[in-house]
């Protein structure tokens, strides 16, 4: 579909040598793949910030599945908005505690309604949005 | 286990208005909750940034799986992390993106590493670590 | 101007425990100040996010006055957006390193344009935008 | 002190020519300066979590002068750490509110513990840490 482009980029020698070893540390096999990556995160902080592209996040939430209604309040907030959430994975942390991780396709601002939705819901412990990307400009 | 206690706080009148006027924004219940929420977020900062405990976090990336080699690679990683990754959840989102979320448990450092590895990992496009919390002291 | 409202809430007493922890350990003097803290800070997120209020950012860059033209292209921004600018701190760190601080009010869209404009000035080595407020609402 | 590297880096080209857009939309006169600034953000971010390395960074406060006690508690702290504070910029934002900006330099462990007594500080509305850097490792 699209092809790669070579291109040359100058750096203070100096600079580059403290990437050079920021890379390594972080496991990185070459410097193209770091740089790459230091675009693409430009690129979705850039996509979540306009309106109209469809987009995709993953909502993290721990809870009590003991605490009176919450899963009930949970799954009906899901249903609500079944066409946005794509799956859903549930782990049993302890006897208490739950790990739910929703996978949700939609509008920048959708998403962050349904996480404002669930995160705020009585009894979650904590909740977070990952805002990442369909992929497909990347 | 442990019981509630009732506190009160004092406030500026006015702060306390746009406050709640953002809570119920937000889709809030009532003020305690919002209180609740903004206490753990803050805790759970604290933790990842301590060291000595047990957390939980969630690894969530995108990638194209036509990518040579790359799948392989990924579920080598994971593999030798077994212990700590949880579990995985995978979607496909078109032809070429895949989005995988994995639930991970331990140390901070060691998450942030496990993450580290999988998001350099050429052909992984974006990738994001969420440090959330085992809910146990929360 | 504005009273003080005394309200109370309930939370469970072994989250108050460690925040009550924490707050020692941040230095704060008493409870009712730290969470005046966090919903403060929550309210200046929001500022931000919001269009059409008035607000207060300080834009802090370094940079080596030695590079050509450099510090005369600065200046013809800051001059280009003295309505904004109130003022401007400057700090000679070494023999070629300073550190420029400017303190700016207007529309949040606004300043973030001065930011990114005098942020990617070629020369520029690193500069961050503070989103703080006018502090009228707070 | 240390020369220019020249080096060629490869890139799918629609992510590139998305890259090429943003530099323009955010003032960048070329694509190396971009590429250098995202180096030196990531870079700096590093430099912050490593210990045993001087760095700097400027505190933004804002707070109302009136509040009984306030600026001495302020000037207190600041005489206390006079060693690490270089300069602080005041601003008179209203009748009521002041902001405050200090340029600091140090260890990052002491630079949050001066940023925490300060934004901590009964009163002070507002207040947040920039990390940047001395400018010599850039």
């Amino acid at each position: 579909m699209s092809g790669i482009t070579r291109f040359s980029i100058s750096m203070d020698s100096k600079l580059l040598k403290r990437f050079d070893y920021l890379i390594v540390k972080h496991g990185y096999s070459n410097r193209s793949e770091a740089f790459r990556d230091l675009v693409r995160e430009r690129l979705v902080k850039e996509e979540w910030e306009e309106a109209g592209t469809e987009t995709v996040g993953t909502i993290t939430i721990v809870y009590d599945h003991h605490k009176h209604d919450l899963t009930e309040n949970l799954i009906e907030h899901q249903h609500q908005h079944h066409k946005s959430i794509i799956s859903t994975m549930h782990i049993h942390l302890d006897d208490h505690n739950c790990l739910e991780v929703m996978a949700v396709k939609g509008m920048a601002k959708e998403i962050r309604k349904i996480a404002d939705e669930l995160i705020s819901t009585k009894g979650v412990k904590h909740g977070k949005l990952v805002m990442t990307s369909t992929g497909r400009n990347l």
